[in-house]
């Protein structure tokens, strides 16, 4: 399933290759979901929300002294996308950068906004990772969201905005973003959480000591979630780190402590992840040990069998002879004489490997 | 037992997912423990100590030129912690961060107090290591501190304070923070050198050679144990570097050289937990050796054996035969002779593994 | 094949050691391709497209305002490349390192011009990568490309100057550089590709359990690719690095975003490329893993069938023997009754080895 | 050895825990040797050796112009270290650290003296290494040095003082400092060539293939050893660096080119020790190549034996059968085809063991 | 081989310890190589070339205003050695480490003179490597550099100045000493070519699956000589940067375009070692596989022969019994339709061992 989808991704980023710069190609999933413009419009006091089907419309909160949220579900409509981009003033690359799902998180300073990209993770039905991305455009009064499509983690801001709940609707629309971006890291958490218990699963299973043979394909693609994830969430310090410390004029100092927040929750995950990976190398340790465990103990049982018997075949074979002169033979008791020191044989036998700790 | 506590932890850290900022939930374990605020007002020749039973009291030592020590144990009480926040004038998300003890090791500078997370270290009744978080607030005249739940490693503290020992009582709040500080620091050297033990006595096991089957289940434990120290410990450099580097009001000049007395302390425990982590790397070395020697000499045994009586059994099948004719049946010392050459062919034989050093 | 070349490169590199500085010996391989240079002139109006049969007529290009585009192919004719030199004053060493094709990626400022050296990456006929080196020459109005062969990957650069297509035919030389240097960097994304699939090829043949037996030696030949190409990209980096933040008043501002926009698909083709060493490290780690389970489970049957008949036949060899005195052989049932323990003897190592899991 | 005085260090240690800072524990043994301060007081033109057995004494060198060096064995009677303590106005933390022996390499820099901490490295009797604390206290006209127990490698310093050898009495304390340290850095060198020889006798014995079982226990305590030393040398490449860059008034600029010395020799220890953790790593990967190699030729044997014999034991076997019916039994030249047969089939396996190259 | 020399050195440089510093002590093999010195004294118009038997001669070309070149061959007369460095007021730190063979590559920069230290490699006839120091000092005039013994990579640098090739008689000796350095870095190309060639071999005995028993020697033998070289080239790296960078003002600005040039080379030289290094690794890995490969292999063979043959052998065993009532024995075809049915057996498990493919 994972290899599916990056195969997938890849070809369609082929198309890409030889074009000319500022060009808009969409590189996600062609899927049927229809293109979707949802608008908050807020101050303290008051708060408009609604559908905008014509997209002309949008350019009219741009000069407004409300702050407005824009968010765009489905990036395959690319013209909409540069018309949006032309009513705001947005550079070609940016554009570019927003349809072309394989890009990196980043964020790119212009003179009058920011551009944002980030990854917003989710776990699909088949257990499997599925990666969205999203960017923000944070302009003086707005904040443009761009998602492939529609299902987010933005649920709780809608609320708060709406309710009127904490201190949002009181804020410039660099805590906008703040907000957004910080419903976008919480969501990490969860994944982290999956992860961790994963590993947990895997581990508890290889603790028992009869874990399945085919385990060592699980943790090599536990291994591969987690460079997934690590590759989607690690660029993202750098980012707030650049927000945070960056003089830009559109993020206010008493939002810099909230982007601090964010940070630490960063070096949190981060951590996390690091840790994980350094678990998941453990359990393949593990493994092998386990392997190499289980292959002692099968010598073990093949040595002390074969030890025992075979002499002891060999001293019966040696009275099958046919010769014709074998004196022992003939003696009356001999069979039970016999016997007598194969018994003691297998017994020396016993308490040698007993000895050896084998038994 | 790690794992059990490690679930527990990331379920409770689910909650906090989504919510508004600023909004305090605690995030340890519910347990039963009072709320409990033990507070020391000193200054070089009076101290006073005393139990506040209402938080509202709390205030009245915020502007008193004598220090305080305001300890608080207990962090389920949010709204209580919440009250102190607002007389002391604590941010939001100093609050949130107070009673999330999930927390990273961190320092965060406001205008007019300084805040440290740190972890305390215990080794619990089943030997397992309990992380306990501890916040500090070092205000101009106050130090704050929230624990949450009773038992600390304060104890000498409050003796020095009581008894006017050392220059304690002298000072002011910043070298109650660096007493505060350095007694947590103490107490990793504890820690660290029961992990020292414990690798010790792996290495004992493992250098007889005979160690128990299992002995790559605690070594693995021990990793982890180690990764959760390190993970607390680490960050804490970084943090004191800052108090000593950092040009912070609230610290005097004359303090800095204690501080970077822990700093130089901190060192040598990272240190410590560095070699601790290569030695442990080297046991699971030391282990896979062992594993192999083992199966080495249980191959060496299985072959000595077959290689010895497999022969002979053959010749012993050969005149098992019922062929009527086979001439060397019916000499009369033909037995003898077989013998002979058997007992040739198996001396020949322990030569060969003498020389091989098998034997 | 891969040996093979790099065993001429060095061969050929030798014949260098020793040479006054500044004297031109070309490296690569003595091809039979035709010196060959073509030019371009333009400005947003107009484009003229020619060979330039005569080189003294490069020079003519020099000075004008119009932005020239002058591309060699065919480094062998090192007196040619030298004249060329000589025309537009190019530094001897600048030459020198034109020609010697196992230069490492780099970048040279001077006052009057840019020198940079990249890596063109193909995959040849038998599925190898083969590595071309591509010098560019920046200077005021003009950029001179030097390749060792022809063929590249400035294909669609030639059809936007013809058809005026984009912004390029309206921008400075720093522009032309930028796309230049950008379709070689796209192009590395369908070697990153190519790589990607042969890794999912080789994890795929892994993950069903029966590989062949050589497939180790393909997993090294792959990370033997992977370090080549790490090579021939990860300098680039820099490179861009440089061009971006350094002054050089040859790159005017407004290109810089562009440049900014190589960067970050240098980072993100370096990153794939560190992915994809890590799974490489981890296929050979399953490689391993693999042959373990498999000796593990030959070593199985082995003892299964071992452990089972080696007792029984030793049974059936005590009856073989000829003592005139072995009561249980005149029995009527006894051959019956042996029968019977046999099975039972067999049952009961069944029993055992299904409670082992070993069948 | 080695695991014991690490034991016996942490527990001492121990005692340190939640102590008042700046009391003066000693954590070394409690060795049994005297209190003993020896003092070297001299210019360019004389030189006066004594033996101090009033430490009071030790005040009248302070202010003097000629340069002091005031040597003192033997930590456990703190009150004495203390009272020097007083006399040269040294820091509470200087002096807990002097008489703390399990301290970090470090410098710390006060007003009016720089306060230096060094390992000596011994091997003692049992070829252990053995780490004694050296303290240092540069002042204006003196030097103070406090070591653990008598025996220090001084000696050559002591010898140059009294016959005026080199430039060292007509120098300053700065370089007498150094003289010291060089001695300490000096005897370094013994220590790794003994570690060299060690790393290179293991070496030879794991090329000769026939390595003692128990080699991998010597392998790992060297491990040990070589983690031991880089830890007591390191950080000491730091402490120079800070004494040549730092602007220190008391190290005057025409002793800083000697200093730089000995960081270079610093750099030079430090790399051989690097590279000799290395060569312990290549030593555990033969080792385990061995066993392989070993097991592998086990496993030959026991192939060659079985293959060969158990066909050939099964054909006797056949006609080892009773029944009344093997036409075969009564051909009269039967007994000698069938060796003819089995010697054939033991020449085909021997052909066949030759062309897979395991003979 | 390699063994023997740097046993041979650190008990050379072992006389070194606890020595006055700047006493000249030589620490490199006490070749019975004459004492030799030739000089190049040249302007862009006249060049003199001689051999001065009297040393003092030197002297007079120190205050001239043409270029000189002083070249030392046999450092084992410290004495003479001395003399020069009275002559032309060198550090006796400086003359230290020009006979101090063991010498990290190093600068030291001096007022009016640059000191640095290289090594020369060479592969003697034995295929060993080689290391000699060769020392270089800088002067407003001059250059000397002092060599171990005859022999060296300079041959080219002498014809260009006897037949004034290039531009190396008419410029300064801070080009010469980039000549001189040029030559040592260019000789480092053919060192790592060799080393290059030697892995290749080495890969191409291991791909082809029948290595010698003894290649894991050779390959750490090889591991051993890429760390030597690395350890003589890296520290080179640094000493180029800090001549380009530094401003020193022997070094003229038109020649940092050269010294940039070394870089490069520099740079290269290091990459490829690193590839190499790794490369190594890939070779130690392929030789585990290759090693686990066989013993597979061995163990398949010994399984399919036991499995088949073991239960065939206890069949036969059945019907050598001797039991008076074994009804089986008295049947006419019973002796074919036992062959019959071991022969089906035989069949089965061929099958068997086909559909495992281990056959």
């Amino acid at each position: 399933m994972i290899k599916r989808t990056r195969k997938k991704r890849t070809q369609e980023s082929k198309k890409h290759i030889g074009q000319v710069p500022g060009t808009l190609i969409y590189t996600g999933k062609k899927s049927d979901k229809d293109f979707h413009v949802e608008c908050f419009d807020y101050t303290k006091e008051h708060i408009e929300e609604s559908i905008l089907l014509n997209i002309e419309d949008a350019v009219n909160y741009k000069e407004t002294d409300s702050v407005t949220w824009i968010n765009v579900d489905g990036l395959k409509h690319t013209d909409k996308i540069e018309d949006i981009g032309k009513q705001y003033n947005l550079h070609p690359l940016v554009l570019e950068d927003i349809v072309n799902t394989s890009q990196r998180p980043k964020i790119d300073e212009y003179d009058d906004y920011l551009f944002v990209v980030l990854k917003m993770l989710y776990y699909n039905k088949e257990e499997n990772i599925v990666i969205e991305q999203v960017s923000f455009v944070l302009g003086k009064n707005y904040v443009l969201t761009f998602q492939e499509s529609e299902g987010d983690v933005f649920g709780t801001i809608r609320e708060r905005l709406r309710l009127n709940n904490g201190r949002i609707r009181g804020m410039k629309s660099d805590y906008l973003l703040y907000a957004l971006v910080d419903a976008v890291v919480d969501n990490y958490f969860g994944i982290i959480e999956t992860l961790g218990n994963k590993i947990e699963d895997l581990e508890t299973e290889l603790f028992t000591g009869y874990a399945r043979e085919d385990i060592n394909i699980e943790v090599q693609q536990l291994k591969r979630e987690i460079l997934k994830v690590r590759r989607a969430i690690f660029p993202l310090r750098e980012i707030i780190n650049r927000i945070e410390k960056g003089d830009h004029p559109l993020i206010y100092k008493r939002t810099i402590t909230y982007y601090r927040d964010i940070y630490d929750h960063l070096i949190q995950v981060s951590e996390n992840i690091d840790i994980y990976r350094e678990m998941i190398w453990s359990l393949m340790d593990m493994y092998m040990t386990t392997i190499s465990n289980k292959m002692n103990e099968v010598m073990k049982v093949l040595t002390i069998i074969a030890t025992i018997f075979i002499p002891l075949t060999f001293i019966a074979g040696i009275y099958g002879m046919n010769f014709d002169h074998i004196p022992e033979l003939h003696y009356k008791y001999s069979y039970f004489i016999l016997w007598g020191i194969m018994i003691l044989l297998f017994l020396a036998m016993l308490y040698y490997f007993k000895r050896k700790k084998w038994l």
